[in-house]
């Protein structure tokens, strides 16, 4: 009896149909992650391998090409390429494209600790031909496209489940010493912030509780948010330069916290000397590194933007360049990444720069911005430490900030998810980031929404994030409308909300006292209509009331924070608290 | 590891919503067929039941009671039903409904053969309510729902897989010796088609070469159609009455004919005896046959036809009082039953009158007629013989008919479907019956079109219906606008096309030859662009031209059967061929 792809590394759709996304045009697979339990492939084991043929494909032969010895796969010439026929499995009726669909299963042997498989897939159709074949690749160069498996047991780093993470948004969080803030009236320009402030703003940070900081891009860039990267070899001299670099690591270094840098491998600036290589007409080589539709003016660029041209991930060539420069920096004191953009390029591609960095530096990190189904998300263990909890972040604001579900919908779901994604992956939590409208916006500038989200997201196993400033209350001028607004500049002391300050820094107490990286959340009772609801969590209780009127009679004498200071014998409207169990 | 809903024998989804099927009214499963392999209980196999707890409902424990003693499970007091709590399973991602899923399990024990077991499933949920319970049952009398799953080991009796099946409309069929038709110009009225005139025709159905007759409803009824009973007990009068039955029987018995009734278990006439009493204040008993929603006007009825009124399938006594019909007319001479909109009644209703009808006349078949998806349809398997197959019938339409799919697709549906239906179950094939328009107008009364499909048609598996008149060239006035349209009267001889008849006859030779029932067709080639395709079945080979003209160079001294008289070395366009491999 055949199980349903418990075990599959890589589940594929074959289809005729051309997929959409432009960094898969011409190749007639569409990679599909669904359904995959655990995708990492652990030395000793079998590597599963499915494709699900759909209604519009017929093959009576399917054959896997591969090699574990880092060489390309060649199926179309004599060479030293493994081969392995591809099994059919029976049928099954797919509601979702009304139709029958045929699924083949190929098992790869065991590997060894380390390896780096690679392989490509060719079929025979129904009339005998291979097809379509060779399968263009994303080269362009006739070539079938090849996945990549790697085989190891790497398991995300400890540091990363007890992180609290605070995110810096460099050049909005603190200008230089004896500097201030531009105007913020265009908030497309550089605003003046710089390493250098944010070193004179450690020790406040430190204060707050947080141990790893996440830096927006600090790579050599013509633009004020540093996501188009111009040279991965050099940090924006806007932003302090190398100089301020290793400053800021020696100070981190000296307070215990650590660095997480944003790692942005979809696309460059167009300024980047890779571009302009690309344009010139005798090199050959670059031009490869993207994808021209027709060179040298159509090329796939990340939103339509052509000063943002997309790179071919499947080349060895630009794997090989990104990898060096993600180890360059861990080697100069980066403690890992945030992967913008994650989904942009392949698994494989993330399978490679996993093992190339945890090689050079084993006790990095990496974890990704994906924003697609749960899914898709968890198709991503073992290529990633982990992954922005995106559904969470949905999940807290539709709950805490425009209260549109009941409390029982949002244990059932939260629970649900925290089984689905959180065993195999350290998924960070938020309530908002540099591409969402603020949650105190969104919360209608409700300070007490904020709290009762900020210690509910304290409260569960995900490594928290506190985009800069949240902390402080600082809100939007008007809702998005331009990613710009939830980017405004730190402001001076003067106008933080203190108490706000305050509360967060028991929070992050409370999480390590109440080692929540380790718990979950076990509803004691729920009152959707008083919405009114308590979780134990660990030794302690965490009490919700979300009500107009105060709920609940708690023994005062074992509360250990609430979001609202008049909390006694009962929980006020809108507030939460935590007890000792 | 848990292997995927292969071995279920229910699945179900709860969910707070209510189902949309008044059959389901008040109940909040909504049964759910899908992905089961194999729905049969076999004696000494633990019976795995499935609940898929959708994204609008938490439980923190789901509890089944169960009786294997005949008795109706009791959840709700003391009793000697015996219970079992159901296990939860990792949460899936479930993209149909957009959120997360969370299944539980239950495995009761083997039981032994021929055992009726029962089962009613009981949950808590998060806030630690029974609910909602009780879960209201069709019967509105507070209990929940009762699941019936029969133990047995019976296969579908081979006879019926070795069938050719030839469908009457009794009343469209032929008139007793001595009388005509009357005019067709009412199709709403009787038209003087009797038991007495098929019994003439015999001799005719032996010589084209079926040994199994499927009867349009036969007992008493005030519809031509008989499709709403007002007696189980006799033959409708006006078609000959118990006594023309009784003769039929016996002159198709010394033909080796069988005979397979039309049964309508939904629904009744409203004349019928139990309807009349269910409208009396006093009768409690036989208001509980229906489901009213406000007695005596406002009651469930077949296409919202209130001379229809829907039975309750639930009720043990409707079971009772339908289960000793059958069996009273296997009795008399009756192979077994064609079940009309089987859908409309649960699947625990049909174990049981399988498990009574088998076991009064252990070689008795039963097949339904489902119009669902293949999902819903392999979901029958344990239950019933085989169905209807509606899949196929849409495949050889589309096909061959209207000619809008390529051969290649019609090969890859055919093959993929005969492997996901046709293993558990047997499928009679049609190209067309009493509520679709006739194949021939649907093919613009190319008759060529019609040999072709009918050639594929008797060399797949499933034992082939004619339905009357198809295969002497009967086709419609109009396309349908009315359903009788495509039962008008059997023409006189005089006006048949006596060469497809004979061609109809050389077909059933050649479907016995091959013994088509145990092979399975094997795509040789196809091309698409000449629309040609040849395939292996047994020991022939069978060669398709949907193309403007002729292709393919043929053995001419091979050949064993040909739609077109004129093929010789070429297959002439619009022909298929059969030759010996």
């Amino acid at each position: 009896m055949f199980c349903f792809a418990q075990e599959c590394i890589d589940e594929w759709i074959l289809t005729r149909r051309r997929a959409k996304s432009s960094c898969l045009v011409g190749c007639p697979f569409r990679q599909v992650v669904s359904r995959r339990l655990e995708a990492k492939a652990r030395p000793g084991e079998p590597i599963r391998l499915r494709f699900r043929c759909g209604i519009d494909l017929s093959l009576r032969q399917l054959r896997i090409f591969w090699t574990n010895d880092g060489s390309h796969p060649i199926w179309n010439g004599p060479s030293t390429t493994q081969h392995l026929d591809a099994q059919p499995l029976p049928p099954v009726w797919d509601t979702l494209t009304w139709g029958y669909r045929q699924d083949w299963q190929a098992i790869l042997p065991a590997q060894a600790d380390a390896t780096i498989l690679r392989y490509v897939a060719v079929g025979v159709d129904s009339c005998g031909r291979t097809l379509p074949c060779p399968w263009p690749g994303r080269d362009r160069h006739g070539s079938p496209h090849v996945a990549t498996v790697t085989v190891d047991r790497l398991d995300p780093p400890t540091w990363l489940r007890q992180a609290v993470i605070y995110q810096v948004f460099v050049d909005r969080f603190a200008p230089s010493p004896g500097s201030v803030f531009a105007s913020a009236d265009d908030l497309d320009a550089r605003l003046g912030g710089t390493l250098w402030g944010l070193i004179e703003r450690l020790d406040h940070l430190v204060h707050l509780g947080v141990d790893t900081l996440w830096l927006s891009p600090i790579f050599a860039s013509p633009n004020y948010h540093g996501y188009a990267v111009r040279d991965f070899y050099q940090v924006e001299p806007a932003l302090g330069g190398d100089e301020a670099w290793q400053q800021l690591v020696d100070a981190c270094r000296q307070r215990g916290l650590r660095i997480v840098l944003d790692f942005v491998a979809n696309h460059l600036s167009d300024r980047h000397p890779a571009f302009v290589a690309a344009l010139d007409p005798d090199d050959l080589v670059h031009r490869r590194w993207f994808r021209f539709r027709r060179w040298p003016d159509q090329f796939d660029c990340f939103f339509a933007q052509p000063h943002q041209p997309e790179l071919d991930g499947e080349q060895p060539h630009v794997r090989d360049y990104l990898n060096a420069a993600a180890v360059y920096w861990l080697r100069l004191g980066c403690d890992g990444y945030r992967l913008d953009h994650a989904h942009g390029l392949s698994h494989g591609f993330w399978s490679e720069f996993r093992a190339a960095t945890r090689s050079a530096a084993p006790h990095s990190v990496c974890f990704g911005e994906v924003t697609h189904t749960p899914q898709t998300l968890r198709s991503y263990a073992g290529r990633m430490d982990g992954l922005l909890d995106f559904p969470l972040c949905m999940l807290l604001r539709d709950t805490f900030a425009r209260a549109e579900i009941s409390l029982s919908h949002f244990d059932r779901r939260l629970c649900r998810h925290l089984d689905y994604l959180h065993g195999p992956m350290v998924m960070p939590s938020f309530l908002d980031n540099h591409d969402m409208n603020r949650f105190l916006i969104t919360a209608g500038g409700d300070v007490r929404r904020l709290k009762v989200a900020a210690l509910v997201q304290f409260l569960l196993p995900g490594p928290p994030i506190i985009y800069y400033g949240t902390e402080i209350g600082l809100s939007q001028r008007r809702p998005l409308g331009r990613l710009e607004e939830s980017r405004l500049p730190m402001p001076p002391r003067e106008q933080w909300d203190h108490d706000l300050r305050d509360f967060y820094r028991l929070l992050i107490r409370l999480r390590r006292r109440v080692a929540a990286h380790e718990q979950r959340p076990l509803l004691l009772w729920v009152d959707d209509d008083a919405r009114c609801a308590a979780w134990q969590v660990g030794a302690v209780v965490l009490v919700v009331n979300l009500g107009a009127s105060p709920c609940q009679t708690l023994d005062a004498s074992r509360l250990l924070l609430a979001t609202d200071p008049t909390t006694g014998p009962h929980l006020p409207a809108w507030s939460a608290a935590v007890l000792q169990a």
